[in-house]
């Protein structure tokens, strides 16, 4: 039966061949770069590891998700802006590719607040969340033989457009000593003349880290050295709890082009919604030329963007959400972030070497030297979530291969067990285990 | 300044050469393929020659977006099953990258009801609306060299993606003699061992056919033949009130691999709701192999999808519309399509070859040798813009030179407006004009 299958599709032999060797192209690709698992991925890997019949609840630090948690629901403002466009029955049709106009200069104003210049509509393309708008900016950036520097550790959906898009990846490193700032040497020393654009993650994603003015001027100045764009992923933007305030990278369009990323997802506490910008905030037009933009305005035309009733909710959800909610959310994740450093930070095994100060998780350091039977980050993570139903995310998933990402955007009791129960793992397969755990 | 301006940046001088060689490089793609315009973009043009203060209300026949009227409003069912899932705030986080497994799984019972066979969730991906679905469904078959078969006239999206993702487009005829079938004979002499798949959109846009089960059928055994997948757009499906019932090119899946690309857009009348589907129809999984599936999988990971809400929303959407609802609808577009066939079959210099039987558009024969002063489909449209408010897509937009794309999906009274006017503006710019006009 098989055999007849066979000789019936013989006509698809090539097709067969083909899909194969498409896959051999992906694999060469996978192996150019080890991140091109993505996080949801590994996480799904790692869910799998817990027992159906366990009698615990799980508690994942895994994703960068809070709305699990009840103390991290979007504000009324937000749900009532959707439900009105909605109900009006108004924005059912299409928009326009780039964006309603009322959607784009609601968020032209809202980025310009912080700005030193105002941006206007034509600056901003509406996108189905951050990740579309990554994929965006890489795309127009892509030519023959063009690399990108990205963050190690970083996001590695980076990793997996610019492979899908043909651009090479070159990580420059964050350095946890000096509060994961970039290290700018490196930065010079990777670039060449194919180098497009630097990626700056801030607040950092995974590291928690906020930069100051400083560096971030330091940065725009490399870049005009180099001659490249920066590509700002501010998808974090305003969440600063610790010494320095956000600052968007927009700032310092004026020393180098600036491609700011931002959506509401996780101010607003709503991933699932998938509203997203790019802008571009680049007052001296040094990479906003009308080409340029009308090149950027054709790419908007073959993806789908957010739907019409959600951009038209924009303008009420960016004019008319109160600081009383943005400081309730600000206050519960200086609480998390916190406790969640002063408790890995008494397990042995694990440490933190910046406290965070921004966004939703932070690196830790692992010490296998101390653990008798865990080989790497990913064996730590998948005995733990066998062992005790604690999802954590391996280092290696974001290119830092024996530390650990923990997400802290997590109600504060389910924080505090989860430590509990890390540190009850971490002794249990220490070479000297403490007799009072 | 501009000097000083010019050389402050002068370390920008490789990036403004490489944007414009960029842009010489797309420029070069739009020579390549004529229809790299796409229909909003000239349906903007044509609706910037109206005058603001014109006394006239504008009546567009141009978009394929009926939801401007009130008549075409989508179902109670749909909204409010959105507004659930909306005011619950259970889908206010992320979705899997390929879609919500209820909705997968909704998806794949909606598409099975009209297939000899049965689909799974896996079998489905959620997508931003059907361009989206058409962008990866590219994406995916994108190999070195590869081009793909598409209908003229036919939907300039395809052109567009085929351009950025480096597919070389190949156009066939659809017969206007002969129901706009696909002439199969130059399929096949212009396939070659390069040619990866065939787009067939049923119901037709821009030509308000449908094809009978004998034509599909035709069609799956040259794929076959040719060893090449079908992508079928079915964005109109079910919008079908003719002689042929709408037949889902799935039904073939085991002659030939099929994509079946979907929407709720047109039967919902939700355009702007940005929810679509890619099915991947292969009972004998000639091109679903694991590797495929997989690689389909990771691309999904760099889109953002429809909001989690939306998507959370869909089986109730499927599976609780009442038949009133699609009954009243079909009801409409069969009186207006038949109302814009007999109307413009009566105007002089206008001929429609076949009337429409599905879909939301048709397409019209403008006869030029009896107009005095018109050049073309394009100055036809913009005259009768300027002239009667009336917004019209000429032919060269979907690949017809000196033809109409007239879209019936409007309220009967405005439709019946807009085909006065148009009759009037023939008359006045005939060369021998009626003088009861």
């Amino acid at each position: 039966m098989v055999q007849l299958q066979l000789q019936k599709n013989d006509c698809y032999q090539d097709m067969k061949e083909a899909a194969i060797l498409s896959n051999q192209e992906l694999n060469n690709c996978e192996d150019k770069t080890q991140n091109m698992i993505t996080i949801k991925g590994i996480i799904g890997l790692i869910m799998s590891q817990i027992d159906d019949d366990n009698q615990r609840a799980v508690i994942s630090l895994g994703m960068g998700d809070p709305t699990a948690y009840s103390c991290f629901t979007t504000s009324h403002v937000a749900e009532e802006a959707v439900a009105h466009t909605l109900s009006s029955a108004k924005f059912n049709g299409y928009a326009p590719t780039q964006g309603l106009p009322q959607t784009r200069m609601a968020i032209a104003d809202y980025l310009s607040h912080d700005l030193p210049y105002k941006l206007t509509m034509d600056d901003v393309f509406v996108t189905s969340g951050c990740t579309n708008a990554i994929d965006i900016a890489l795309c127009i950036l892509a030519r023959p033989n063009a690399n990108i520097l990205v963050p190690r550790p970083g996001f590695p959906i980076y990793q997996l457009c610019a492979t899908f898009r043909h651009i090479e990846i070159r990580q420059f490193n964050l350095v946890p000593t000096k509060g994961w700032e970039v290290d700018l040497d490196s930065v010079q020393a990777l670039a060449d003349e194919n180098t497009v654009a630097i990626v700056v993650i801030n607040p950092g994603n995974p590291c928690g880290n906020v930069y100051s003015y400083q560096h971030l001027l330091r940065i725009a100045e490399i870049a005009k050295k180099l001659g490249i764009v920066v590509i700002a992923d501010e998808v974090y933007g305003h969440l600063a709890f610790g010494k320095n305030p956000f600052v968007p990278m927009g700032t310092f369009g004026s020393i180098a082009p600036v491609l700011t990323l931002g959506s509401l997802s996780k101010r607003w506490l709503v991933p699932g919604w998938r509203l997203g910008w790019l802008a571009v905030t680049d007052p001296t037009c040094i990479f906003k030329q009308p080409k340029v933009m009308e090149r950027l305005k054709k790419f908007f035309d073959i993806y789908g963007g957010p739907p019409t009733f959600v951009q038209a909710a924009v303008p009420q959800i960016l004019e008319k959400t109160d600081n009383v909610f943005f400081d309730k959310n600000i206050n519960i994740l200086k609480q998390t972030s916190e406790s969640c450093f002063e408790g890995i930070n008494k397990i042995p095994c694990l440490s933190c070497p910046q406290k965070p100060e921004g966004s939703m998780a932070v690196m830790v350091k692992l010490n296998l030297s101390i653990l008798k039977d865990i080989n790497d980050d990913i064996d730590f993570c998948f005995k733990l979530a066998k062992e005790e139903s604690v999802v954590i995310l391996p280092g290696v998933a974001v290119g830092m291969k024996d530390w650990l990402r923990i997400t802290f955007a997590v109600e504060p009791a389910s924080l505090e067990e989860a430590i509990r129960r890390i540190n009850s793992f971490c002794h249990r397969h220490a070479y000297q285990p403490d007799r009072n755990i």
